[in-house]
């Protein structure tokens, strides 16, 4: 089976959770994540703690909410549809005629089919989703609401794996678990990661530390930053935040804050690589939990891979962002490539430096033709050029733009110039 | 009335002086100007003094010129026009031949109805200035010519205002008084600043100090610096030469000689935001006295926001250049708006920076929707892109360029985040 | 007679050499140069030396070559055609087959006339170069095969000027003599290089110290930088290699590996004013012995001033790189001059600051009109430009740039304002 249908799999595995800011929904979905990756460690930040300029808010429970119409019918259940329910609605029982009801309904007339995502986590508020065709049909009359929900002291649940290196420097991986039962605005960020993540676990050796958090966003990231920021920003020299990575329309870079960070610079090396029409974001294009990572003052270097971006596909944030049309095996695994490539290219970050002054001769070592003729010989080109770059202020990402070619390319020969004595690889650029 | 209309009447009344590199034309401005002013002081330079490489000029004073013509009529009446006599002449009484007389007529071929401005203060000359149709028609015969003028040594007179400010840090405006009877190169410059010292005096409160001079070009700015210079250099963070400013045709930037100070910054934005067809000249095009402010080893941050430069309209230098079809109320209140914008700029100045890690939560202070849909929220986006971009790195200035506004629009918004805590406003950049 | 027929004249003395790497050919072509500059030092270096990554060759003498083909025609004579041997073959002495015979020959099918330029100097080989068409009239039947030539423990040659200046630091010219009879490729370089230093050594002062090799490609670069790296690195400003130098289809730039020291900026200007067309190539087009002289640590600043780049024409390695239609005087004497005007400004290059604050009163020097009028001084224009940008920060090249002119027409202005006491040139940038 490709590695996109086993993502896609386990997609399908999460897609009825509950999802919120809080609750079992986060809770289910990390179990489902530790049976793939057994060192995942599941914490728990209590209501009402400070987290910066935020406070841990309440755990919210939905045991069971719905609309009774004039004539009878079940409507807006939240059993059948997690987004028929404003997230955080506060707990109602009671009998509204249908002009009261209205100011407690959202729809998108401009996508009549899509019942809209919507939620209310900060003010106390009750309210149901539903398609504006629905919505259209609701006759006059009295109509029976109930939301059986709970507001109450409990804790925000998040997951974290670290899986050691060589080195003590980190690279970071954040996805979102918050969402209820949306697939390229929620689940495609937590299956790659995961995905991702056992990759990682099974490489013969990693250079770096890697940190991967299963969090709900803003108020997930905020609270994870204000236990970790000084580690964080001591330890992490590249990450990305994962999410919107599963459809198949479009490669896309979110840049971080100030754009010129390791994880930028693979980022965009990458996706020029892969896709020349990748879609190159602007940092007013923010929108997900790059917005805490790199905050003014907090600045961690983290940048976003892609495939379509939040708001630039019209399923966003409603119930049409399914795992059907929107995100498939084969967009997954797009975006798991594209991930897993940067990744690759963090691990291989270097600053070669040659070890012989003036040209080595490579026809001693059999590296070169020992005939010299007019014509170019291709096959030693690559390296020479590499040879020549590396001065040790050329990262190897510096080096492939220079040789015109995939950083990936570049790996065989640094490893053949390694094993002749030729070239040593510095974690810095020297001045 | 309009302030256009005030400026331009202020110019009706200094338009008959004249106005030389030295002398009673000077005074008599510098005396009307005070009428607005009262805080102008006058200071008197006496002649001969060394100022850098140059020497304080003599004293001029003309009583009368003209030249009678053979057929009796009188031409060239200093009185009629100022500009019939070639600045700083010597004295003459004699009886000369056309042909004698024509060594020291000077007129304009290419504009035949223009008397030229022409002047000679630094060698000993004389001669007439008067339009070529005029000169086309002088007859054969003996011209009796006068010219009651003297040079001695008397002094080189400027003006002075200093208004305090929170800061002994100084904002600077030069203009000058110099040129008689013209009205875009000459007496823009100075009604236009005068009405802008009357803005300034009346701010409730000024963070800078401001200091303005209205002194001879050239000659007068030397010695001002010569006499300041230390001081200048220590206090000065933006500044304007104010020039050609009355017109209605363009806008246009003269950058210093840098080009890349405050005032060049704080000019651009402005004139960018004012009128998206601004010219923007090159330091080669430098031609008033940001020549001596920007000199090499000077180099203070003055920069030029003009309407019309000099040598770019045809009128400039002669006696076209008048109040009637050049320089215009509306000219001249565009050119105030313009200067004025740049100063609340550089009042504005500052690197704001955020008081809290991650991002604040707005909703808490009624700043921001407390319910979340698909929809940007766009009467937030401005303030949260501001908070994005206040890591103390970024000048105001930057930051509305980042947000893609008007500098002035930030204004409130900053006012709204200091007081609600969420930034603070630092005079310098952090690194 | 022209500069450029006496540097033809020069190629065509040292046509009939039978350069190597090593060898006799290379010691004529020195002492034939030496005629012309008496003050030529000549090195020998034993072969087996390391020097640096490599080992100086064997010597290489030939005393005949040749092919008798079945019908007993002599062909692929070395003495009638030194490129027929491939550089460095080992002797042999044997009868071979027609199909025996092929493996050692080399010829271009695509260039069907030429004899190809092959050598094999670290791989003991042997092999004859021919036309195609000569080839393709090869008989069946038995040839009869003789090098008498022999690889053995002597020296690499080469040669070394040193004119002293004023200052100890250098400037460093390198060319070529290890290439057989080509014209473009080989003897326009040491010949245009002859007669650059003959004209440097009749100068009346000269500010920097000039050293000038004449040396074999690669490896006696690399040789030459082994025994000198430390003095040169400490010493040497700006130069250039020599190479390719004299045909009249193109001029062309070669940057150092940096792309922008002294060499670069000097080699850009005055290629730029010279020829609009110029090419100019990157780093990734290196070829010649800049690829020693700027290898990563060594990182000299030199770069080249060619006409047609190695591999640029197509008789580049061919015997159709002729004396007559590819290398011409005129062809040398644009390279010459091109090469000298570089110098020039080499020798010229400073960083001009003005003595005076704030502009210079010209006018009491003679150097400015004493009358004003509308119209600018076009005299006085680039003296005023040169003035104003003469702050210590700028190079007399930036300035040259910045005032839109020829580096050489700044030459006498500067010489002008020396003169007057306006400028002292230093050889540092101020910060």
């Amino acid at each position: 089976m490709s590695i996109g249908n086993e993502i896609h799999d386990l997609a399908r595995d999460l897609w009825g959770f509950d999802r919120s800011l809080t609750g079992d929904g986060v809770r289910k979905t990390l179990k489902t994540i530790k049976e793939h990756l057994p060192s995942l460690k599941v914490y728990e930040v209590p209501s009402g703690m400070q987290v910066f300029d935020w406070i841990v808010p309440k755990e919210w429970r939905v045991s069971a909410a719905w609309i009774i119409t004039p004539d009878g019918k079940k409507i807006c259940d939240f059993k059948s549809n997690n987004l028929h329910l404003v997230g955080y609605s506060t707990p109602v029982n009671a009998k509204l005629s249908l002009t009261e009801l209205q100011n407690h309904l959202y729809s998108l007339p401009e996508q009549p089919t899509a019942i809209p995502y919507i939620t209310s986590y900060y003010k106390e508020r009750w309210g149901f989703c539903l398609s504006q065709i629905e919505r259209d049909h609701l006759i006059e009359g009295e109509y029976q609401i109930l939301i059986d929900s709970e507001l109450f002291d409990g804790s925000l649940t998040y997951g974290e794996v670290v899986l050691p290196g060589v080195s003590e420097k980190e690279v970071f991986l954040s996805t979102y678990v918050c969402h209820p039962s949306m697939a390229n605005n929620e689940l495609s960020g937590p299956t790659v990661t995961t995905f991702i993540v056992k990759w990682l676990q099974n490489l013969p050796s990693r250079k770096y530390t890697y940190r991967i958090v299963f969090i709900p966003e803003t108020i997930g990231s905020i609270t994870y930053l204000s236990q970790n920021l000084e580690h964080l920003q001591k330890n992490v020299i590249a990450g990305f935040n994962v999410s919107c990575i599963g459809d198949d329309r479009a490669y896309s870079y979110m840049p971080s804050r100030k754009g010129n960070t390791l994880s930028d610079k693979v980022a965009l090396h990458v996706l020029k690589e892969i896709d020349q029409n990748f879609i190159r974001y602007n940092w007013s294009d923010r929108g997900s939990d790059e917005r805490q990572y790199c905050a003014p003052l907090v600045d961690l270097p983290i940048a976003g891979i892609l495939r379509s971006k939040w708001l630039a596909y019209e399923e966003y944030h409603t119930s049409l962002d399914d795992l059907v049309r929107v995100v498939t095996p084969s967009g997954l695994e797009g975006g798991y490539n594209a991930l897993k490539k940067a990744l690759e290219a963090v691990e291989h970050h270097c600053y070669p430096v040659i070890t012989v002054l003036c040209e080595p001769q490579l026809g001693k070592r059999d590296l070169y033709p020992s005939i010299s003729t007019k014509n170019k010989h291709k096959d030693t080109v690559l390296m020479t050029n590499i040879l020549t770059w590396s001065d040790g202020t050329n990262s190897l990402l510096d080096i492939a733009a220079l040789c015109s070619v995939p950083v990936w390319k570049t790996y065989p020969v640094i490893d053949t110039l390694v094993e002749n004595g030729l070239l040593h690889l510095r974690d810095n650029a020297t001045c």
